[in-house]
Formats: C-alpha cells, structure tokens, sequence
C-alpha cells in the first residue's frame, strides 16, 4: 500500500473545526495550561499558551511537565486534520529537548509531521519563549486507531 | 573527581521534608494531577496520583500530557535528598513510551536514578494502572544547577 | 486480546540457536562490533562485546555509533525467543543516554523486554563498562513483523 | 553570558578540513559505515553513505545499528566548525526513529544544530533512501568538552 501523501490527506474542515473550538470549551489539560491552537497548514500547526505564574515552580520556571504537556497536545492536534473520520491519534512515545528555562508569559509552538503511513505518524515539535527562542524540541510517534466497529 | 554514590549523597532530612510537604501545598501542576509523594529510598521514590475525569480526553483515557507531566515530576523529585543545600535539578531531556491507555483512577508509579554526577543524573520512571499494568515508562536526563552566589 | 506473557511466549529453542551461531557467522555489523551472546532468560539476554582500537576515535573513546550499534542489537535479540515462527522484529524507535566514556576492552550488556504485546515490544538495555560501571541505558520500541504469506 | 550565535562560531577552515580528510583516512566505523561527507554550512552538514551488502540483516535490511552508527556521526560532526580549538563533542543522549526500512545503495543525510550554548548543542539529524525517502529522524544532545589543560 503506498504511503499517503500528506498533503492529500488534509482536510481543512477538521482543521477548521478544531480552530473554532479551540479556546471555547477545551477544558481539561490543555485548558489549564493555556493552549490556544492558532493556524494549520497541511501536516503543520502553529499555537500559544500563555504560561500563568501558578504554572512555576518554586524556582520561577515552569514546571517541565507544563511544557511536556503543550509539547504532547500540540504534536497530537496536529495530525487530527489528516485522519479518517472516527480515526484518532495516540502518543507511543515522545522525547523532549528542553532547552531554555520558561518563564511566565507567552509561548508559541509550531508542531509538524515528518512522515505518515496508515498506522502512524511520526511528528516534531518546538516551543518558543518570550524572546522567540527556542526552549524545546520534541519528536516522537502517534499510533492511529480505527473507530470500534459499532 | 569519584563520581558520588547515591547512597552517599541520600539525604533523609530532605526527603522527609518533600513527603512532609506534598498533597498540602504543593500546588501548581502536580496538585492538579493529583500527585502525592508516598516514600523515599536513595536514589528511588514512590508515588500515587489520582487520574479525575477532567483530566480524560474525550476518547476516555488520560491525555498524554497528564502522564508526561506526572513523569516529569516524579523523575525530577527522586534526585532532590541527592542535591546539596541550595542546589537544584531541572530536566535536560526525557523519552517516555506510553505502553498502555491511562483510564481515570489510581495510578502509581517507581522512579530511579540510574546515574549520578556532580553535575546531572540519568533518571527512570514508571508508572502502573488500576491493574498494577505498566502504562508508561521513561528515562531522561536532569542538570543539576548550583545555587546563585549571593 | 489478552496481552501475552513473556514467560509463555519465551521459547528455549530458539534462545538456545542465537547462541550456538553467535561469535561464529554472526558477520556484518554485530561481528564487526565484538558483540558475543552469553546467556538468555525469558524477556531478559546478557552480552559482551569486545572494543578494538579500530573502534575508537582520535580522542581515544568508543564512538558513539559504536555503542549505539551495540544497543540496536541487544534490544533486538532480546525479543527474538519470543517471536512466532516466521516473525521478525524492527527497532522503531530507540533513545540512549551516554553515560561515560568507552575505553577498549570488554563491554558487558543487559537487555530487557519492558513490555509486550502481539505486534510490538518495549525493551531496555545497559551497557557496563571495564569497570563494571554504566556507560550507556537505552530504552526503544520494536515493532513485531509477521511473515509474508506465500 | 550570551548564547554564541551559530554563524559567528562557524569556522570554514574547520569544515575545509574535515571535507578534506574525508574519506582518505576516516577509517574506523564511519569507514566501515561508507559515510562520506560532502558539504557544510553554519550548523548544517550533508553526507553521504553507501549501504554495502555487508551490513544488511538476513532479513535484506540495513541492522538497525548500522543507521544508528550514520546517524551518530552526522550528528556529532556538523558541530566541530562551530568548536573552539581543542574542544570536542560527545554525544550526551539520541534518540532515532525508524520510519522505513534501508536497503542496500546510496543513503543521503541531513544534520543541523537547533541550539547551541558555550557547553552543549541539541542537534537533528535525517536520514533518506534511495528514492529520497525519509528512512530516519532523529534528535540528540552533545556535550562540549573543553581541552585538557596541559
């Protein structure tokens, strides 16, 4: 079966859709960390998270597992827009480079997908601070899941 | 310079105080996951945290950020009875394989450390479900940073 | 489907056939890398691996690629006695930590399956030094390949 | 003290000199490997790799630790332009992952440093097969080593 291309698996109506509910009633996770998704492009994202002072740890950074938790969301939605309907998208593994300490304040993060097959995906992911460095590089594996037969 | 041994460099004082401290005030991210200190042995800890329904996707198990965030914590925690006074350790880099879904309830977890400088120790975590199932395992890197002169 | 165990999956046979070739026609790679298996358990393989002054670089160390290579492959045949007939296995995704510098001499390895299931695998390995200490710990995924019909 | 900019600390008589030596007398295993390098640019380095039939598996694809050893070299040397006299680089941690399987023939790699401070660099590399396809991706850290005094 030849690889899908990601371009013609796109679909910018699940794109859109989750555009517009991103912000609203995203809840759990990535509502408390603040993710904000802000622009797909096929096989691509680009988002914010504004980093809340009761994100910090006593150190005055934030705590990894905030980053490892926008870096696990942003590498996951990014995918979302090139699956079958019912299909969705599990995290097999992931590593993360952290970089730079982050303080409060904005982040913007861009995620993308190096290669797709009909099982898999493997995607890249890198957050940026408030001076738009970069504070964190991430690659890792999603595992595609069909829908229950139902 | 030896390398340090664990045993050497544990310091119980400073793990009790963590055990003293957690699932009162801890706030910030952990407190959000619900995750509690359970006990300290050099160069090992163990933890619980309860996964709430707030925390699920709408596909019914844990968002991936939620484990990266516990392991994130856990795996950074078992260094500090190592640490001198004023120092501390930030994670550098950290793999995690998610091996099974993480349904709401108890999870528990062991984290290690596998290799200790007197600049970063290697790190290992594992977390098990409801059924005692390993659902996440990882290993990752922390820099241990001197406190400011000043 | 339940997830098989490695204790019912682990197969002697097989084990028994990876020691009686190695060191004799293993050839490419592994040969090349001195890696000699010693002993298997079921989900568990010790190995020792020979580090010619071929295998270091100016600086006096193994490199890298050397370990890395050494890693690949006890990760791997780790899994093979508990393979179905015909299966194989492909490493997906592997992450290592150095841990210290690599001198000539003997290299002794630990490998673990961390978890299993029908189609894939998560497994550790360590590599200890001269010394006996540890100079590497990886952690990857394989994935289990059933054989082509025909 | 500032994070040195990748382009002031690239050094072209550096790169001249490793594209010289290359592949005359590399020996070891970037020679066993048949890694060529072939050009430089600030923080970026391509090369090539010949995949002989040597370093196939039974199974006719290139050992896992055949791409793991390309890998590590084109990840550690895209940062010696960048050294200061003396200096080196050790791989700290990288992890690889496998998206398709390497047949015998040509190889081209990309690698390229995403940060670098005065004591580390996060370094990506990939690798592409012979239909230009993406075989593998990785992500590492190296260590920078300053020169013994002496």
């Amino acid at each position: 079966m030849p690889r899908p291309s990601i371009a013609d698996r796109y679909d910018q109506a699940i794109a859109d859709s989750f555009l517009a509910s991103a912000g609203q009633g995203a809840g759990g996770l990535p509502g408390y960390l603040g993710i904000e998704l802000v622009r797909f492009e096929p096989g691509r994202l680009w988002c914010r998270a504004t980093i809340r002072d009761e994100l910090l740890t006593p150190f005055g950074n934030a705590h990894g597992g905030v980053v490892a938790g926008i870096v696990d969301h942003i590498t996951g939605v990014v995918v979302y827009p090139l699956l079958k309907p019912g299909q969705w998208a599990a995290t097999t593994e992931i590593k993360l480079n952290y970089i730079a300490p982050v303080k409060a304040g904005l982040l913007e993060t861009e995620s993308s997908v190096v290669a797709l097959t009909n099982r898999s995906a493997v995607v890249r992911g890198e957050v940026y601070g408030a001076d738009h460095n970069l504070v964190c590089a991430a690659q890792g594996t999603l595992t595609i899941v069909d829908p229950r037969p139902g």
